[in-house]
C-alpha cells in the first residue's frame, strides 16, 4: 500500500527513458562497436573530460572538516565562490546570502515550485519546454503546469501577449496561477532570450501578479551573437527582485552533471526562509562542496574553461549543422545549449503525434539512433526531435548518417 | 507570497540550532580556547579521522564516468556494495536493488514517510525520539507523529502493550495510522532492542496492519553486550517482510556526516517504485557514491575499521559514565550510539519543561556547554538531557566538570 502522493509520481518508466538506457549499454564506438546505439538524446557535453580531470585531481586531500556537518542550504565557502562566478558571468552583484544550494537542478525547481505553490496551484510554461519540468516543477510540490502554445505569429515559442492571454484563460477557469517558468537559454530550441523579451515577460509577470522562475543552467554554454540576459539583471522598475527565482548548476556549464550540484539564488526573505528549510531534504555532500569550490577558485583555469569550452561547443555545433543541412534536414538555428532542434516532419507516415512515436520508434530499432521527439517537450507541431551533439564528432557524424540512410 | 506547505516548515531558528552554531563559532580547545564552548549537543563520532583519512585519501583519482549521469536512486556499484555491507554486518541476504540511495538519512525518511502517508495521515513513535523525526518523517510528508508514552511499568519507553493502545487510541479518535516508526539502536538512550522485544514490536504492527519503519543509523555504533538484531532480520512470520523499512547510513557508523548518503532498504514493489522516484529529487554526487563505493570495498580496512570504531566507543562511554558517576550524576545505561541520557532532575528549579528549559539556558549561558534537553526529544519527564561523549576525553571531562561546577 502506498500514498496517493507517491503513487502519482510511479506511471511506469518512460519509452525514452528505456531507449536512453539501452543506447548507454551497448554504445556506439568507431573502432570497437561500430554498430552500438548512438546516444543523442542525453544533454551531456562530453567534449570537456581533459580540462576538467587536471583541474578536479589537483584539489587537496579531504580534510575532517570537509567530513563534518554543514549548513545544509550549502557550505558558506561554496555558496560565496558560486556568488562570485554568478556575479562575474552575469555582470550582477550577487549576495551569497540569497542562495541555496541543493542536490541537483532538480531539487532547485523542485524547492522553488514548492515554496510558490500550494497542490493545484499552477505554473504557466511555454511550450515547447524542457520535458523534465512536468516531473521537477510539479512531482513533490503537487503544482500543475499550464502549457502555453505559440500565439499567432510567434514562431517556435510564445511572446509575451500569448502568456499573459494564457493566464487570464487559465484564471478565467478558476485556477490559480502562481508563476512563469521558463528555460534561459531555452532548452531545447537553444535560443537566447534577447533582452526586450525578457523585459516584456518581466512586465507580464508584474502585470498579472507572478513570481518569474528563470532556469539559467546554460547560462555559460551560449556561443551564438545574441548576448545572454541574465533574470537577476531584471530591475525593481520591470519586476519586484524578490519575485524573481533563478535556477543554475554545474551539470551543463561545468559538464558534470552526476555531481548533483543545483543553485537557487531568491532575494525574498519569506521564500529564502522557505526554501532553506526545504533545502534540508536534499544538501550536497561537503566532498563534493569543498571539490567545487575549490575549482570556481583557480581563477586563471575557470576563465580558459569558460572560454575553450564555448569555443568547442560552437565548433560541434557548426559542425553538426553543418552535417544537417548536407543531409537536407532542417533545423531551428541555436545560440546555445547542446542541441538542435531538428524537423523530421517531411518523413513523418502521419503528421501528428503517432507518426512522431513511430518514426522515432524506427530510429531507435532500426537505425539505432537515440534522439528525444518532440512530444516530450510538449512541441505543438509533430516531427521535431532533439538532437544533443556534444557527444563527439564521430558520434554525431554516424548518427546523422543513420538518420539520413534510414528516411532514404 | 509563499505557500502554505513551505510556510509550515519555517518556524523561526529554534534555540538549540542557536546553541549549536554559537557552540561551533567559539569551540573549546584546553590550549588555545580554555573559556570556549564545549558542545556535547551533536552526535558526531570525532573520534575516528586518522582511521578513516588514509583510506579516503587513498582513493583513485576521479575518472570522466564518475562525472557522468547515472541512476538517481543510486549508482549499482554503490548498493552492490553497501547490499554486501549490510548483508555482512546484519547476517542477512540483502538484495541492492531494495536499496534506495539518497542525500542523507533525514532525505530516506522523508521518502519512506511520503511512499506510506498521504497528508494527514499518521506515524506513531514511541517517546523519547530523535527529535528530528518531526521534520524528517512530517515536513514533506505532510504526515502526523502520535507519539507514544511509556505505559506503566514500562520504563523509560513504551513497551508493544502501550505502542497497541495508542494505535487504537489514534484511530479511535479518526486518525488514519500507517506505520510505528522507532530508532534502533534507541536514540536518544542508546539502547538496543533486545531481539524479543522487536519481535513484539512486528506482531504489533502485523495485528494492527502498520508498516514498521527502523532507523538503524546506529546499527554499528553498539558497544554492549546485547546483540543488535536488524529488522531485516524480522521473518515472514512474525511481519510481511514487504511491510518492514530500514534506514540507515554513514553518518554515524562511518563517522562521515557531512557526506550526507542516506540508505532505505524496502523490498515490496509498489513501494519500491514510490521511493525510486522520490529519490530523483534528493541525489547523491557521482564522485561521493564512487568515495564510499570504494571504501566498502576495502574488506581489511573495514573490518579494522569497524572494530576500532567499537573498541573506542565504549572506552569513551566508560570514560564519560565514569565522570558522570563520579560527579554525582544519574544517567540511563547505554549500549550504543554516541551518547549518554543524563537527568539533571534534582537540580531543576521547577520541575517541568519550564524549568528544564531554564536549567539548559544557564548551562549555555554560564557554563558555556550545550546539551540537547530532553524536551527536544518530545520527554515525558522533566530534567533529562542528552550529552554526546564522541568529540574528545578534553571536551567531554571539561564539559562535566563544568555542569557539575554550575550545579554546585
Amino acid at each position: 500500500m502506498v500514498s496517493q502522493q507517491s503513487a502519482r509520481l510511479v506511471a511506469g518508466t518512460p519509452a525514452i527513458a528505456v531507449a536512453h538506457f539501452a543506447a548507454e549499454a551497448d554504445p556506439y564506438h568507431p573502432g570497437t562497436n561500430p554498430r552500438g546505439y548512438v546516444n543523442l538524446g542525453t544533454a551531456e557535453n562530453r567534449l570537456l573530460w581533459d580540462l576538467l580531470a587536471p583541474r578536479l585531481r589537483a584539489a587537496r586531500p579531504v580534510e575532517a572538516a570537509d567530513t563534518r556537518y554543514a549548513p545544509l542550504h550549502g557550505t558558506a565557502r561554496l555558496r560565496e565562490n558560486v556568488a562570485r562566478f554568478l556575479a562575474a558571468t552575469r555582470g550582477v552583484p550577487v549576495d551569497p546570502e540569497d542562495l541555496v544550494i541543493v542536490s541537483g537542478a532538480t531539487g532547485a525547481l523542485d524547492v522553488i515550485a514548492t515554496a510558490l505553490c500550494d497542490p493545484g496551484e499552477a505554473i504557466v510554461v511555454p511550450v515547447p519546454y524542457y520535458g523534465a519540468l512536468d516531473t521537477d516543477l510539479t512531482g513533490r510540490s503537487g503544482a500543475v503546469l499550464v502549457p502555453v502554445a505559440p500565439g499567432p505569429g510567434d514562431g517556435l515559442t510564445p511572446g509575451p501577449a500569448a502568456v499573459a492571454e494564457a493566464v487570464r484563460r487559465a484564471r478565467d477557469r478558476g485556477v490559480t496561477v502562481r508563476a512563469l517558468a521558463i528555460t534561459s537559454p531555452h532548452n531545447p530550441l537553444g535560443r537566447v532570450y534577447p533582452a526586450g523579451e525578457l523585459t516584456a515577460l518581466a512586465r507580464v509577470c508584474a502585470g498579472l501578479d507572478l513570481d518569474l522562475v528563470a532556469d539559467e543552467i546554460y547560462a555559460n554554454s551560449v556561443f551564438g551573437s545574441t548576448p545572454f540576459t541574465s533574470a537577476l539583471d531584471l530591475t525593481g522598475d520591470l519586476i519586484d527582485p524578490d519575485r524573481v527565482h533563478v535556477v543554475w548548476g554545474f551539470a551543463k556549464d561545468f559538464g558534470l552533471p552526476g555531481l548533483k550540484v543545483g543553485v537557487l539564488h531568491t532575494r525574498g526573505a519569506r521564500v529564502r526562509d522557505a526554501v532553506r528549510e526545504l533545502a534540508y531534504f536534499a544538501p550536497v555532500s561537503t566532498d563534493t562542496q569543498w571539490l567545487l569550490a575549490d575549482l570556481l577558485d583557480d581563477k586563471g583555469w575557470l576563465a580558459d574553461f569558460l572560454d575553450e569550452h564555448r569555443r568547442r561547443l560552437s565548433a560541434s555545433y557548426t559542425r553538426v549543422t553543418a552535417e544537417l543541412t548536407a543531409a537536407g534536414l532542417a533545423f531551428a538555428p541555436a545560440q546555445a545549449g547542446f542541441s538542435v532542434w531538428t524537423s523530421l516532419r517531411p518523413w513523418l507516415a502521419r503528421d501528428d503525434a503517432a507518426g512522431e512515436r513511430e518514426l522515432w520508434r524506427r530510429l531507435v530499432d532500426g537505425a539505432r539512433v537515440s534522439l528525444t521527439p518532440g512530444e516530450v517537450f510538449h512541441a505543438t507541431e509533430p516531427g521535431w526531435f532533439r538532437l544533443c551533439h556534444t557527444v563527439g564528432a564521430d558520434a554525431v557524424t554516424e548518427g546523422v548518417r543513420r538518420i539520413r540512410q534510414l528516411l532514404g
